[in-house]
């Protein structure tokens, strides 16, 4: 088994890969195998955190309750969370993906977060897109951070980046880093010759938030509905790192997450940060906000 | 006295224009009277709401606590507020401008909101940015939101932008319209060659929350202090309207708000609307919000 952190890896640095694939709805097994292909590849490239597309093991476009029921499997003893859990203790990575989840009798759209000594933690999305709410329950996880050696991760799933309190979420408990496994669909207002508006949720996410943003989105068209692809990684002050990437292929994009660094970014200058200098007094008044001020 | 809303505007839609001007620090009168030829030309040119960069009246580099009050002015009472109020009542123009407060012994970096029937409302910038904290206290007002016969205005001032909270605030009074005097300064982190980062926060805000932005930038460089220009208009799907303007030249940004439009565009499809979607019952576990869940 390799170390998990690998001796080319500064502390405080990693290199996070997001996998842009095509996932075709109902071929669970080929998905799941697919993604693992890609996932070693990655690994192989150096990467210490590997983020997959939302529903990556199912597909996106069920046409039926049972057809999604069929499709999710338990997390995390699914067999997608353990083809995942076998790669991240391999190769000694972190794994975030997105899973089709059954609990019970109830579905989510969820991701994963594997690492190398098994799996770590559930998200399951909040916001929940159109017709998704025919088959998955609304998540009630909340928005929870996982604190690992590479940094504090959260997650978020493709709608949920469209709500500022997401991102907020994750950073008022300290993450350095959202993964966001997505299925970026396309918007009737969107100009053809302009990057997806969801890059600049993202960009506008982390430069607020001062922390990194790693989304990973699907390609191709199933049953009639295209995806948009564009995978991105931003850094704390809002740029992109890595991509976008193309609209139309499966890539992997690859990015170094500088931790140490986005977490110094915080601080503007000596009188300003972006977390503390919140208004939580009138956020208060106004919202009925009682947050912390959040981590320094 | 022309009329109110002039015969060529159709109910629910209106011109705003964006002036974006040199102030010079300490050139009280100058600054005013520059500021009065410019919303002049707008009106005459079709506008029905003019917004003035941060700070139009003083300008922004301050060398002393003294200096700051001297170029401070009480409001609605003061001299430019009283020239802009002139321009508003003669033009039947609405005016938001970005004025020096002294209210008794305080200073705030204060929005004006005037009518073709008098002053309707102050906003005081909640977050301060750097140096403006030895000359200003931090609005005490929140994020008020005015309802006007050509849509509900909110305003907001430069840093405040920064803030997903700041427009959040708005949205969930019903804003339409968000008008952002500010006065942007170069970021270490922006590159050369991109637009600043600060319209894509405002281009995110608008697609988060469904409203318009209206961002008025000053220009030029003030005792060493350079300004970045590229004011911008944003409709409700957080797609430019018009700009970013040019960065270094005084211009006239116009662009159409349609506020019918707008506020249909909340409701992505069936299932989905911007802000009915915000999971309150989650952010208020988390975060302790209370707040009503916005208009429809």
């Amino acid at each position: 088994m390799e170390p998990y952190v690998s001796a080319d890896q500064q502390p405080g640095r990693f290199v996070v890969a997001c996998v842009q694939m095509e996932p075709h709805v109902g071929a669970a097994r080929e998905n799941v195998e697919r993604a693992c292909m890609l996932i070693e590849s990655a690994a192989r490239n150096g990467a210490a955190l590997v983020v997959l597309p939302e529903l990556a093991n199912s597909g996106y476009v069920f046409e039926s309750r049972e057809e999604a029921y069929a499709l999710s499997q338990p997390l995390p003893d699914g067999e997608a969370a353990r083809a995942f859990d076998a790669l991240a203790r391999q190769f000694g990575i972190h794994i975030v993906s997105g899973v089709a989840e059954r609990a019970g009798e109830k579905l989510y759209n969820s991701a994963l977060l594997t690492g190398p000594a098994g799996p770590l933690g559930v998200y399951r999305k909040l916001h929940l897109w159109n017709e998704e709410k025919r088959f998955f329950e609304p998540g009630d996880l909340g928005v929870p951070v996982f604190a690992t050696p590479l940094g504090r991760i959260a997650m978020a799933i493709c709608y949920d980046a469209w709500f500022p309190e997401t991102f907020r979420l994750a950073a008022m408990q300290g993450a350095d880093l959202v993964c966001v496994p997505t299925n970026w669909v396309p918007m009737p207002s969107q100009p053809d010759d302009r990057p997806a508006m969801a890059t600049t949720l993202a960009m506008a996410a982390a430069h607020s938030n001062g922390l990194a943003i790693a989304c990973a989105d699907r390609v191709g068209t199933e049953r009639g509905q295209p995806f948009l692809g564009q995978s991105l990684i931003v850094g704390g002050d809002g740029w992109p790192i890595a991509g976008p990437a193309s609209a139309d292929r499966e890539e992997i994009l690859y990015g170094t997450i500088d931790v140490a660094r986005t977490r110094a970014g915080r601080t503007l200058n000596p009188r300003n940060h972006v977390l503390l200098d919140r208004r939580v007094d009138l956020y208060d008044a106004m919202l009925g906000t009682k947050t912390a001020r959040g981590p320094a």
